[in-house]
């Protein structure tokens, strides 16, 4: 498709403006696809806010955006799977191979991945995308590309559920509830997990953890968490916890509210990078922790779970904004994080 | 509870008679139970029938039954976590504790595990029964003693999707519609797995089958078991199969049509003992076949799975018949196979 | 490198011939390696005796032979981990990179991997090879190409003995002491498994068995198998077998001997592809039984253990064969069966 | 056997004794144990120098010591697997048996753990112990009382392993060499770990690490550990770390110089119970920390190992004390840590 298309860059700290690019041809092993939706990640407000994210620097004008759902508009010669008009979810990391890590499966450890939105590379707040063809799942009828952008976030909560081997008959806690807290908290039940609770300190975002199906929350302002866990399992502790929030005092309490033998999925990055934890008690109970990078062979089982109806995606949704608006999305974002739980730029006005 | 209590003994192959026993005297880490219900397994049907399974002889007079629900009525001294008019499932056996197995956890496979309706060891189909507290499950307020009958069977579904690794994401195939094949595709379901296809040649067991969620059923009298099996999963073959049918045809057919690297879960007995399979076929395609014996560590799961309502285990009973009534239950239950999907003996007339 | 090289090539059933082919060019991601030996597999003399396996099918002039070790001559333009005079051992699956199975980590199973000797792709019993160069494994100063030709069987036993969860403190027993056999027994010991039986019927093959490290050795012909296996457990029975022979009677004997929860893989494939199995027994023992599709993610593994002097690959050739007695290698192989352990065509006679 | 023995206690903090008790009668399922070796662990130093571990207070006259070997010298009525004179490694932790933990195989969890010389429950520095006979594994013929002593500390290190996954063709760093890093070095070895590399700061342990085997050491005072282990493995990093010197620089060093997807063990305690973590990189790298607290089922698999001749136990052994020097012994502990590796009370003066 010849032409030229719209594309959102960040041309500094705090600022967003719009560029002019040519539309991507796809190659052979590629579709291009026609973007309809794109979430805003925490990791795009932080490169928005302070330019960097640890060695990753932003060199304007820089392309943000890596949770894109659309529709195929053309079609590679030896793409198979894919024809036009199908709606996709893109899984947004490109990998080698062919290295340890790819032929093993681990495929999200790959050194030489290209990830959008990661500096270097450019990301999708952008009409048009042309990606390989294997990274692009087709979307059932049910499921629209709004949740399709959505997969990106909650295929981390899936992989941090699988970590942890969360099955039925558990007890399991996640601590946060932002975005990343909720879709875990969905992927734990689609994963066969009844009781999962949740806490936070914001009584708006446990608000909305009991909408989307937690069995009970907690507000760490105003309980004790760790007796509340305590007496939520009998005394015994949980099974399972996926912290979220990537502070030292969730994650101090996880190893204190759950029960011998469990398992800590860390998910949330603090803020110094450091956490100051008492590992003598987690070697007394013989604790595993285990963590979290991105996520790998998610994409089909996420789609499944909200074609199934077992994930409510949609209802994480709380803010969405047109392309033309991205500077007003991304400010808003940084200024309401107490009553945002997941922002998405809508690229295409006629988009459902 | 001093006095008598009424037992139902198999006296013959083929003949139930009543005798009066005392009511036994809980030990001090047991509890006397007064049971609702008891449920009719295909064994306790083939000792009637037969008079032995393998190398189990009955020597009448005998006990058939091992699928009990009932209520607590007396607490042995060292019992806590009990009280009188707790209603309790009754895990059927009792193991060693210290022998290899059991110290490892895999207690199903203690060699001195006194089981109930095992000769020499009597089973339940009687008014009362003393037995270890750890082995009997409080039943939650919204479960009923009739569904707490219903936990052993339910507890081998659960063990077989276990052991086959059942997880969100999966396409299963369950072959064999009867009671175990039902409870099987229930415990797929509530273990996370969306697709869930039922194969049988009865029409009846399929309309069952689709009434308690499988997603498909697929009849073999009149379907291309294979070829249907591979056009729903778009040519790739299913990930996992549970059998409880215990035929060489189904046996085979799970081997064509799982998908490389799947795992096929036994589970049925075969009437003779032997099976012909395409073993090459199973070494090219790097399959995994596992067995079940039983269950462990099942009953607190299988009752959570009931109580939140992912199992309708009260959908599987087709036929209650009060203790009264035994002989003219084992009899219409073995003379109408392709009619009863679950026999229950309700042995207190006041039970709800 | 210009030139032409010496290729054996299948002419037809029991009869092999020579041709001259152009020395191939490596492209950018190859190596081409000039092989100093390559083995002669069962698999070789299946297709010489008899035109195919299963539905492949050889169409003449074929070249067999998968099993090469060699050194590097000449290096492609993107390959960084060789260089010219290296030596190497050669995995001989090329795969696809992409599928399921390949993203995975399975790649072999991946449906369309190009396989040294299997038709319609030809093998490398011929002067050099351009192969992909991820798939070439450089060995270390004491591992020679002879033994880095028999990296590849040797690879077999380690998948066969990775796949039972072969580990420190089992009792583990081998049927079959051929090629495969030997080369399991002997991962077995690398992967820390102390005690190892190997049974075989030819007494030749037993002391090869315990010449090459087997903790004891069954002869199936002079002792009861399963009594023996028995009694070398105290009564228990193994926790593994790995079944190389192929034969309904070690199969079922595997059945016997072993101990509840214990594991079976079967390796051999046997003449009519199907075994008739005591599979309610198995159920009763809850065994599990694994299967081997050639190997993954060994190479690195397998070539340790034999730079560290845990695994003996010399000690398992019996006779080595120059190319041009290719014929005559062939011929002996398929009527001294008995004799040969592990045949091996000399391709460069200056090799070492 | 009617008698009086001799106990060494410990009367209060840096003050042993002696007094004269009962020689204890064996129940039914115990054994009488007359006691050749007692080694001497770093709790039982800890009680010694500061009267407590945690909330375990010693309240005197206690006695200290949990690792013991010796002869049988009576048998309960219902031991059946032991006789007068077997020679015995005793397993110090008596479980309840029936708990949540125990059931599921996990009885190192076990709330109700009777364990040798930790508060309350007295330990053994005395000449007989009556002990459950199924905690008391026979030594085969070339397995000493000393290094059956020695299984106990043994028993930590292959836990270690296990829970760390260790297998064939990873490259493992143990830092650590002290007792405990020492027999977590030989447990990998034993498990199959071909290269197991150890760090220290002191010379002279690095020196005895190397005569029991280590593939190399790293002196944190000279080295810089992260490049050096970055070198040692081609700057890959290595696959498995057992962190035993609880301190937090190993610790973060272990964070630095793992591959991505790794596993650290955590076995040391650190004296303030609390380590500061870069946890952000560990999520980069998608690492998993297990944790060990004591063993459960190793002691048969590491008698094995020392009967195969794959753990040299007897070589950790530096100091050899009378149970008439115990006081001596425990001081010269504590002043030299630096010189002695392990140390071993000779509670039998003619034992071997």
């Amino acid at each position: 498709m010849e032409g030229k298309m719209k594309v959102a860059v960040m041309e500094g700290i705090g600022k967003m403006g719009f560029t002019e690019r040519d539309i991507p041809a796809p190659k052979a092993d590629e579709v291009l696809v026609k973007l309809d939706y794109v979430g805003i990640c925490g990791s795009d407000l932080h490169y928005y806010e302070t330019g960097r994210i640890g060695d990753y620097i932003v060199e304007p004008p820089f392309v943000l955006g890596h949770e894109p759902g659309g529709v195929v508009v053309e079609v590679g010669a030896d793409v198979k799977h894919l024809k036009v008009g199908d709606r996709v979810a893109l899984e947004p990391g490109k990998t080698c191979g062919h290295c340890e890590f790819c032929r093993e499966g681990k495929y999200n450890l790959c050194p030489d991945v290209i990830f959008f939105a990661t500096p270097p590379v450019d990301g999708v707040f952008q009409e048009y995308v042309a990606h390989e063809a294997d990274l692009c799942f087709k979307l059932p009828e049910n499921v629209s590309t709004l949740e399709g952008a959505l997969i990106e976030p909650l295929a981390v909560g899936f992989h941090a559920a699988q970590q942890g081997g969360a099955h039925a008959g558990q007890t399991a806690v996640v601590t946060g509830s932002g975005c990343i807290g909720l879709v875990s908290m969905m992927a734990l039940k689609a994963m066969g997990v009844s009781k999962v609770y949740v806490v936070d300190i914001m009584e708006k975002r446990l608000e909305k953890a009991m909408e989307l199906g937690a069995t009970g929350v907690i507000n760490g302002k105003e309980q004790n968490v760790v007796e509340e866990v305590r007496r939520l399992t009998g005394g015994k502790g949980c099974d399972l916890v996926i912290e979220t929030a990537g502070t030292e005092i969730t994650t101090r309490q996880a190893i204190e509210f759950t029960k011998k033998g469990a398992t800590i999925v860390l998910v949330g990055y603090s803020k110094s990078g450091e956490l100051t934890l008492p590992i003598s008690l987690a070697l007394d109970k013989e604790l595993t922790f285990k963590t979290v990078f991105r996520y790998r062979h998610i994409y089909p089982m996420a789609i499944e779970a909200v074609a199934e109806g077992k994930v409510n995606l949609k209802g994480i949704v709380t803010d969405v904004f047109d392309l033309d608006d991205v500077q007003k999305g991304m400010d808003y974002s940084i200024n309401n994080k107490a009553e945002i739980v997941k922002g998405v730029i809508k690229i295409n006005k006629e988009a459902e």
